[in-house]
């Protein structure tokens, strides 16, 4: 759905819908970034999920859309929807988890609305942060040319990760203040979804990834392994809520940057995956020669992979 | 349920929890104010009421907790929860509504993420504005012999006012920079649910209420007149969703106060009801003598007026 048009802008907006944060102009040194997002109870998570990682996971996901700015998160805000009858001990267990990642990040919860959400339970969160002013790392600078970069490994985030992972904030941080990376976002859509959204961004360029070289985590290993499961890579393309990080360099600096990176995150890897490309679309290149990425259905391609 | 306890503080955070916004160092000059809000279908509108007064309301909420702090509003960001199947037509025609509310406030509504919620639409908006630093209103600022003044007209919200009512912005600005406001926030739970907060946060105060000067508005005593029906002070008292504003001045600004605001906004009444009191508890005053108003449960109290 098209709601963009319907949106109003004013001078202060210097991004606002299309990046992983709208960016506002505040005060003289420095501008503010503001993002909101909802998990649901059924689709985000389970009724049987833990509540303590349910508040992780809420908080953790705007987070890691501040990380994909480059910036530093202040605080944030909550609405919970809860169904009649709810139990509030798993509202406290909820809050503890969110806290815990909160005081981590010296992110002040300042605020904790509920409200009647028949059905199922539903946590919005809204996060505000902050960056030197014109300095947002956004989606729409990449260039021909640039590397691209991912963070960690993809793939199999259902079977726990998306419930535990730490936003990226310290590396997104780093990621600005080299001043190499031309281009930032988080993958949360997975690899073969949000490429092509930085990639538009960056005025209709194309990419080109090597398949051997897409991080590829072990537990996608081990689940393509099951009958009819998802090819290895293919889980990594797709699976979606991996909250890794994806950018692109100038190559001139990618040997530098992953210098840089290894010595200030040394358990972190990442991986040069590709390069950006005039032409649009997105190819891999593997043993048999290089394939179309479809923009989306993924049937014929599995096979191939 | 007590959420505070739980929730972290930080350096940056001069109002957490507790009063119509949160408040937030930012710049040298100015705060930040941050406010979260969220209407659900079957409770705060129903199936067949018009989207664009949805879109409406939804926005129009946290502007009045931005209004209470006497704050301008700069930027929302919208999340949608939509069942499956829900009519596209009927998100523009909200989204629409929502957004005549923000251009005529300047508010840049820069997101609107959606996400599934079965059974019900719930609409979740957060609101950013700023405020000069150390300037906000207060809920905690009343003082013993402070005059009590309402804003509008109280009760019977629910037969159109609670979808169409427009944030007082303008007023809470006035009573910021007028200088003479000790306290202010805006009733949403009803003047009898709501200003208990406020005398709460003062100190533990109370306040004697005169029965006659309470504004009861028009709808709320032709309904007054129905058989059954709830008595028409009482539903000024009790209904809720008023979003007027409550405000405590010293008794020597008063007049002056009164006289200010008739010119500055000639078409929305005042009146001063009351006056805060160092014995707790909040009372009222009519023709058959003074009456304490109950914490909670008006059975009682119902019979009486």
């Amino acid at each position: 759905m098209a709601i963009r048009p319907l949106l109003t802008s004013q001078p202060h907006v210097v991004v606002g819908l299309g990046d992983d944060c709208a960016v506002l102009k505040a005060g003289p040194d420095f501008d503010l970034l503001l993002k909101t997002d909802a998990v649901v109870e059924g689709i985000h998570f389970l009724p049987e999920t833990d509540p303590e990682r349910v508040g992780h996971k809420a908080l953790a996901r705007p987070l890691s859309d501040i990380a994909a700015m480059g910036g530093t998160p202040t605080s944030a805000v909550v609405t919970l929807g809860l169904p009649p009858g709810f139990d509030p001990e798993r509202v406290l267990a909820l809050y503890r988890g969110m806290n815990r990642l909160a005081v981590q990040h010296q992110v002040a919860v300042v605020g904790g609305e509920t409200t009647t959400n028949p059905g199922q339970w539903l946590v919005s969160v809204t996060v505000v942060g902050s960056i030197p002013r014109g300095q947002a790392l956004l989606r729409s600078g990449a260039q021909v040319g640039d590397a691209i970069f991912v963070s960690g490994e993809l793939g199999g985030s259902l079977a726990g990760h998306h419930l535990d992972f730490e936003p990226r904030l310290a590396e997104g941080r780093w990621l600005r203040s080299c001043g190499w990376a031309h281009s930032l976002m988080d993958i949360s859509d997975g690899l073969a979804g949000d490429l092509p959204h930085l990639l538009a961004a960056s005025g209709g360029l194309g990419a080109e990834l090597l398949g051997s070289a897409i991080p590829v985590s072990r537990v996608a290993r081990v689940r393509a392994l099951e009958p009819k499961a998802k090819p290895a890579l293919l889980a990594a393309l797709t699976d979606g809520e991996d909250f890794e990080l994806l950018w692109t360099c100038a190559p001139k600096d990618a040997v530098r940057l992953l210098d840089g990176w290894k010595s200030a995150f040394p358990t972190v890897p990442i991986h040069c995956i590709g390069r950006v490309t005039e032409q649009p679309g997105v190819r891999i290149r593997d043993s048999r020669g290089i394939q179309q990425l479809p923009a989306r259905g993924y049937e014929h391609f599995s096979a191939h992979v």
